[in-house]
């Protein structure tokens, strides 16, 4: 894959790469290491507002919460185009996708949440987006964000698109 | 280590390997990269049924959680071997555990619960059972479980027992 | 960057490596695996003592909370010490982060808590101490530390200070 397909994949699914949210801290989108791309957890942002807030269901109905963690993933894409500077040649499969669920003590839905980041992943990577994965509940994320999104991918260190 | 060898060491500690759960959406139950084996967070399911389901300790005392634990991470095994399609020649160690435990809000022994885990992987793959450990506790997790256990493998990329 | 480099730069911090914990179960510091060295969960421990215990804010204010992230990460550096025999010429970058915050319910600022373990790894390390990282809330932890840090960092396997 380069990065023409992947902007053409997303665009037949209606989306595009957004731009990735700066830190606010000594950390950092994305880092490669080891031949993996570690992402920094990612959260539902969307033109620097969060699309869901507060736990599911009580406050973010489960579809809705499906939406943001395939928003926050999207952002995660974001962060590793960023980290292979837009080489995606260099992209060899997704290994690993975290998703903490801001859950009310008695929902227990979190891999249904999940299927948003697993499904996006999926719909824009193809075979190479299937993945390893953690869904678990929280009681509170930051900024009180309804998921927030985690990635591993493995990656090549030199390019060749 | 070969197949062979682990199926006679689960066999002494009374235990088999058990069939791999089918994942209900586009990820994977392990996933090889980097030189390491992903191994999806597990759930305590045996036969399809969940062992233990709530918070301990007020629905799941901490021995049960244990014992949830520990079946957990031989889920886990089970993904693991799928990974390396029985080829256990090319495990070398496991490197982290995590363990994300159902937990009331005063209960503070998440540790002893995934002991459960750590002690497992030891007694069924020796020294190279060792392992990195975070240990939490959730409000919530899938289905109600009382715990979940994610799993991450070094495995030479080629075979050889 | 070897050891007496690491010493000196954390004196000036007014810091020392602190002794590692010795795990009480078959569970290790830090495991070396895939080029990358793994390291358990380290709770806010100085002199075998936690130095913040509850949930923030409520039994533990902010800043406190950003200086038990501090003091946690100092021990997983020392962990780092301890499975690469001292050689930081192994050392190459730190790659992720993982901050779990004993959290209140409403509290949704784990990113500021987080960035205790941040700016620590990056006064110490420089910009190889970058990583990606995760914050997110828990409504309870190990022996009811106010926060958990997990750290990955990339290293070669063979030294060369």
């Amino acid at each position: 894959m380069d990065k023409p397909q992947l902007l053409a994949r997303l665009d037949e699914l209606g989306l595009e790469l957004p731009a990735v949210a700066r830190p606010l801290a000594a950390y950092q989108p994305a880092i490669v290491g080891g031949g993996l791309v570690f992402v920094s957890g990612q959260l539902p942002l969307e033109d620097g507002e969060l699309t869901a807030v507060g736990p599911t269901p009580s406050a973010v109905p489960l579809e809705r919460a499906q939406g943001a963690a395939r928003r926050a993933t999207l952002n995660g894409l974001a962060a590793v185009d960023l980290a292979l500077d837009g080489d995606w040649g260099r992209f060899s499969r997704v290994v690993r996708v975290g998703v903490f669920v801001n859950s009310d003590p008695g929902f227990t839905e979190q891999h249904l949440v999940a299927n948003g980041a697993s499904d996006l992943l999926f719909d824009v990577l193809g075979e190479p987006g299937r993945h390893a994965r953690a869904a678990v509940g929280v009681n509170t994320l930051p900024l009180g964000a309804a998921v927030e999104v985690e990635l591993v991918v493995e990656a090549a260190v030199s390019g060749g698109a």
